[in-house]
């Protein structure tokens, strides 16, 4: 079966896609609370389109997945976007693909450390959660509210993730 | 100095201030996924009051206080909700008091484990971010947007934490 290589995650490779909410990188440093507080400002923001519609805040507890697992399926919500910020402490598995009609040639595969979070754009294609090494739990950030923002598109061309192990 | 005891985190006891946003606690649990992640779901709700407001992500890293520091003043966002996600797997204080003319003698104090992120209510009084321990990153989601969102107020009565070492 095809193997996708997980590629270190960048701000610059994941900005077709989304945000990296990633404090060792980002430049965006104001000093806040009497000097004792370093804020990263506005790293991502939270889309909810359509009336009606909010951020919620959720948290999502996810079994790991190995190199037998195969991605069978891509989703997308077209009316907000998502953020995963990673409370697990441990690495993840990104797969990603650019919005609009998902072309399967143009699928990334992201290797994320544990002290790095990504917000997906409204319509980007990804994989649900992709947990490494043990269960994982992180906070989501999405939107809620009427419409159907949902949409999953099988693989003509299922995939397994090369962990390199 | 008047010492502040730090009572446990619990949704009941903060539930006058916001949300405890805490997989071990939650019963809102959904199934997602093909069954690999539980979404325990909509536990915080982000809130942005006023026309052209809307949600943003940042990383705060903050220096540890100890049972020397002093707690001075307390603040306030009138305008929106600012949820503080844990990602520093390490406990934290939490000081706040009600919304409305800042009362004293209300004021709260919790220890959060390393597991338990908040989400503070518009206008809920709180003192910044007291991390413990070490250099903490907590992911904040708060409102960005026009007008005046932060009220600050010096204590009569500054205080010190009871951390019980």
């Amino acid at each position: 079966m095809q193997r996708l290589q997980l590629d270190p995650l960048t701000a610059d490779a994941f900005r077709p896609f989304g945000d990296v909410i990633d404090a060792d990188t980002s430049c965006e440093r104001l000093t806040i609370n009497d000097g004792r507080t370093a804020r990263h400002h506005a790293l991502a923001m939270v889309e909810c389109l359509g009336a009606g519609a909010g951020g919620t805040i959720s948290i999502f507890r996810a079994d790991p997945v190995d190199e037998a697992f195969v991605l069978r399926k891509m989703e997308r919500h077209p009316l907000g976007s998502q953020a995963f910020i990673n409370t697990s402490g441990h690495p993840y598995a990104i797969v990603v693909a650019p919005a609009g009609a998902l072309d399967e040639t143009e699928i990334r595969g992201f290797l994320a450390h544990a002290g790095q979070s990504v917000n997906y754009r409204p319509g980007v294609w990804h994989h649900y959660l992709l947990a490494l090494e043990q269960p994982s739990d992180f906070v989501v950030v999405d939107r809620i509210g009427p419409g159907d923002n949902c949409d999953e598109q099988l693989l003509e061309t299922p995939l397994q993730l090369a962990l390199g192990s």
